[in-house]
């Protein structure tokens, strides 16, 4: 992991599904914005997770963390930062900040830990090309 | 198709993911309904749809209608009615009706037009095992 | 409606957890990428739907049809073309065509009818200054 | 909180909508499933959920954590088992834990932690007939 990391930010603007009756962004949401800002990340930095599936190599996450610090609304528009907040032979880990984009209040932080597999569902170590591109 | 045609009856509790900032199901919703009715309707005839997948045949939607006549909200207890509405020797239409349970109004009303393909995606026509059932 | 009638465009990513097990876009994403599409097609035309809603406006779906031409697939961008189809006093109607933004192939084509209604869920007639923009 | 704690067993069938292109079920969607069983849990021990917003107390998730065991697919039965893991006077902790029903294999653990609010969004101490149900 480079000291300090890299981090891209990926805009989101809250969709009207992705609200509930209690009028904020359903919490679930964050999930996928996390993976669409790790997608994203992943295309930034050279190669994009569906080039990776193709070749056969597939990230499964193993543990996610949400801290909630406050709601988002419909038409919002937000702020994923994303990075690699660790990283080991077989494992990686993202970190993610949500933040409103317009007023820059933290919405969430969080983290998702990541395996990698092959076609057969055994845990293999990171391809070399991602080791590249990661450190 | 029998007349009157088999109509299998769905229960679903709404679920507060499922709801929108109006506070009421949102209307992609009732898409799964429709799905997850005809699921059961296959696995009551005797072959889950699970069991179709693994031995090479997909049904893919080709069309959707629904019509919202009343809204649903969070933990209201809904029955999906699921019915063949047209088959034919390629293609199968269900039809579908969603109630309140406790009431007995009507939400919404709506369709689901399929084709079955193979694993090259290719159209093919309706197994015989499943036109047995079907009948 | 204006003859011929404006088209927006808005580009969307297809997003991993809008895949399912056939490993496509799963037919249900597509009422979202609709409504998502007349929010710009509204924001783009001076007013927010989210600032409609502040002043009492809502706007509720009372039909949706699709048709499913050809699946699209994670990290495709598709290109949602979004136009007022019909428009009456108390109802209106958008009409959608999404393309793959690569390769303009259609994916699928659709509607959907809404009518507007006040905090008490009355119908009511169109507002006024959205009458303006919509002609 | 009981020793041991009440734990309420769940029933889920995975929807197809649930799964990805991985071909298992998506990792948000146990959020969603997380969610619905404490419903369940609420409703049983005597106060429904949409009973209490009624009222005006609101739940608002401020922590989510998730550990992913093993993938489920579409058409597994699932057992989520809910208990509260911990209850302050302004929070409740809720454990989680997902089975799949048929093999007992544990395919995820995970909690949920919860402010109440009330209409203002300010927080507030549980209301007494929640603390009652609860102990």
């Amino acid at each position: 992991m480079p000291n300090p990391p890299i981090v891209i930010d990926v805009p989101f603007r809250v969709r009207y599904a992705e609200t509930d009756a209690q009028q904020i962004v359903h919490h679930s949401s964050y999930v996928i914005y996390f993976e669409e800002a790790r997608s994203e990340y992943i295309r930034q930095r050279g190669i994009s997770y569906a080039e990776m599936e193709k070749v056969g190599y597939f990230m499964v996450v193993t543990d996610i963390t949400i801290r909630y610090h406050q709601a988002a609304r419909y038409d919002n528009l937000l702020m994923v930062r994303v990075w690699i907040e660790e990283q080991r032979s077989r494992s990686i880990t993202f970190g993610y900040e949500v933040l409103n984009a317009e007023t820059s209040e933290k919405l969430a932080t969080g983290t998702s830990k990541h395996l990698f597999v092959n076609h057969d569902g055994s845990v293999v170590k990171i391809p070399e090309t991602w080791h590249n591109w990661i450190s």
